[in-house]
């Protein structure tokens, strides 16, 4: 059994810190840390609607505070030092914090409305059994290690992606991210003072990412790449420019059985024109682009609406396809706007552009799950963001994904296969092994 | 100072009835009626939303509540006697209401959402006031008469309209009435109890209507008929057929993101193509066709939606051109959804065949109210539902509609004249008199 922690001096102690667990300690309660599929039952409950099938762990509220609660014990329970960041990102440490160069892993726990069992907590669960796997096979760590759990990734409730590593990296203002408000008009500093954080405390923790040496992010893939190429594990090249707009159709409300066609100004029809403006503009550049949340006034099945409000998410391989899918899409809604009287605004609410992974960092992944095949590990984009899209530019950043049998995300039918899943979690603590451990 | 009660005996006693009310007491307590201008200052500000400044009065809830108190507050106020029927509808009577052959008026109080101040409130208001104007002309009457505000009317919270007078005249059933529910689950049972009426009273109320020998509504008109005439009122000669239909289109939730276009079963599309099939189905029949009213799962802005539900509203002058209208539209929603891979159920919710108002009442109206002038009172259809509507299969009705400059309704920007206002209430009152007077 080797030294769990350390910097590496064959000590066996811990490296520093107060809080930072003895290597004794960690060997003693290793044997008691449930399997990734223990872990994997355990999560399955928390959150879940019974009469869709799928998760609603949306941030600070209940599902989520039930997720954010069995982190912490999973983190305790390993020996590892708990902490909770001023965004209220959860981190569990092997080894000194203080030490830098650090190698940490990990994703998020929340979810999309009605989202898959897999989307954030395939790479938190497969992070803790990287590490127990890696105590089990003696490893000898050169380097801190921590497993995280990011706060508010999805987005599903204040509406803006990555929330807790924007706000870590710089990339999201406090007066910005105080403005930010869910459906029910509650504030996003109210929200985590409800769930027990101080919303003052937040705003970018430089010295907090100046610790970490590498990140390295595993995910189920949101795709069909490793399913087509018949891979369990790939690594991610880049994350595709992505962005959200708002298209605010305004008209006039009136009765629907009594105001004639000619006398209206019914902004559902340019917002329908408008859906499938854009699903033409993205096929003809080989984009994506779709309209999945509506919001209407006043909604009645009796009363032409005055508002139609419609989100588009656009995603493209590089910076000019995304801008002339956008532009195509904008140009027509203005059009169709215009035909029937409507008032139109278009506000861009978030835009992330196009991460290029660190390419040394991504090579030295290939070599390390290389080494004992002949293979070359497949390398593939993809269309969504996650928090090492964030941190990519503040730190050297890798991705894993785990093959999806049938490319479906947030979905209950997202999948991932019991053996893709361990071979995820073997590759994940070959990297930790070889990263750190040099 | 007329009897402003009794049986046309003279004798200035109340018909009948210990709840009836004295010929004295109305006497004395009619100076302090308000006016209807007083009426309508008071009735403003209950259920407005200070956003939009429309109106949210939804069955049994709270600002329907202060409206139904209100009512009470001004039955009893003149002397009527108050009654609250089986069904939640409430009264006021003038005369022995078992004595038959009653003349009724009156309308609703409640709105859809974000609805105006006139629809439903101008018809209860100018009831009263008719009232008012009727003992300060020192009618006499010879029939009793009676007001009377609907509950449920708009259909904003159960989502099917008319449901105090459709419960009456036994057009909705009692076991069907117990499985509406509103958006948060709650039934109308319990909506009602909550409100503090009993839901297991609830049920068809044929002697109630056996009471009633004319029913009279007044109405804000809900197009501009009247101000291209130029007449501030005029007589409604039939209710359009209309309906409403639910259109579920199920695909599948995917990632926005990593979903390529070709994999997708986006119901949004398939939505989007129906809501212009609808209009261009209207448009060459002549009718009108509307989706005012979506709902979409999970509607998250960075997934493909598995669910869009969209409600049609579609009224046409005749059965066989709303028929032509409505097959039209579902034939062109599943093509689109075969064509997208989407499941689609087009479910009828609620029908209302053509209401021909009583031909021999309705000339009546228009003898009455021409006898001071040579002018013809403009007769007109709507394809507006209304009480009118339901009461029609069993009781003589008539409705009279008062000028809306804009023809708007439906919406915050629904408006009607003082003047008009104030011609409504005399014709209204010119209609009751030459009615019960006779």
């Amino acid at each position: 059994m080797s030294s769990a922690t350390g910097a590496g001096d064959g000590d066996g102690s811990a490296g520093a810190g107060g809080s930072a667990p003895t290597a004794a300690s960690v060997a003693n309660r290793l044997g008691n840390a449930p399997s990734f599929a223990e872990m994997w039952r355990e999560l399955l409950p928390l959150g879940r609607d019974s009469r869709s099938g799928g998760y609603r762990r949306f941030a600070w509220g209940g599902a989520d505070a039930e997720c954010r609660e069995w982190f912490r014990e999973q983190v305790e329970g390993r020996g590892l030092a708990y902490e909770v960041d001023r965004n209220g990102n959860q981190w569990g440490w092997l080894g000194d914090p203080e030490a830098g160069d650090a190698v940490v892993t990990g994703s998020h726990l929340d979810s999309v409305p009605d989202g898959g069992a897999f989307d954030g907590p395939l790479g938190v669960v497969s992070a803790l059994a990287a590490l127990d796997e890696l105590r089990d096979r003696g490893a000898r760590f050169g380097r801190p290690l921590a497993v995280v759990n990011f706060g508010d990734e999805e987005g599903a409730r204040f509406g803006l992606a990555c929330v807790g590593s924007r706000l870590t990296a710089g990339q999201l203002g406090v007066e910005d991210a105080h403005r930010l408000t869910d459906a029910d008009g509650v504030s996003l500093p109210r929200a985590m003072e409800a769930a027990g954080y101080d919303p003052d405390a937040i705003g970018a923790d430089p010295e907090r990412l100046a610790r970490i040496g590498a990140f390295v992010e595993l995910h189920v893939e949101q795709g069909r790449a490793l399913d087509l190429s018949g891979d369990a594990v790939g690594i991610a090249s880049a994350i595709w420019p992505h962005g959200r707009w708002r298209f605010d159709f305004r008209g006039e409300a009136n009765h629907a059985g009594t105001t004639r066609l000619a006398d209206r100004h019914d902004p559902m029809l340019s917002y329908a024109e408008t859906v499938l403006a854009a699903r033409r503009e993205a096929e003809l550049a080989g984009a994506v682009a779709t309209f999945g949340k509506i919001a209407v006034e006043p909604n009645g099945v009796n009363a032409v609406p005055s508002l139609v409000r419609g989100w588009l998410d656009s995603r493209a391989a590089d910076q000019a396809t995304l801008d002339t899918v956008v532009t195509g899409i904008e140009r027509a809604a203005r059009e169709y706007a215009a035909a029937h009287g409507i008032d139109l605004d278009v506000v861009r609410e978030s835009f992330t552009p196009v991460v290029e992974f660190d390419h040394a960092l991504r090579d030295e992944l290939g070599r390390i799950l290389g080494r004992d095949t002949d293979l070359t590990v497949p390398v593939l984009g993809t269309g969504a963001g996650h928090d090492a899209g964030i941190l990519s530019g503040r730190v050297p950043t890798a991705m894993l994904f785990v093959r999806n049998p049938t490319g479906v995300s947030h979905s209950p039918a997202e999948s991932a296969g019991e053996d893709d899943c361990l071979a995820g979690v073997r590759a994940l603590a070959d990297v930790l092994e070889g990263l750190a451990c040099r």
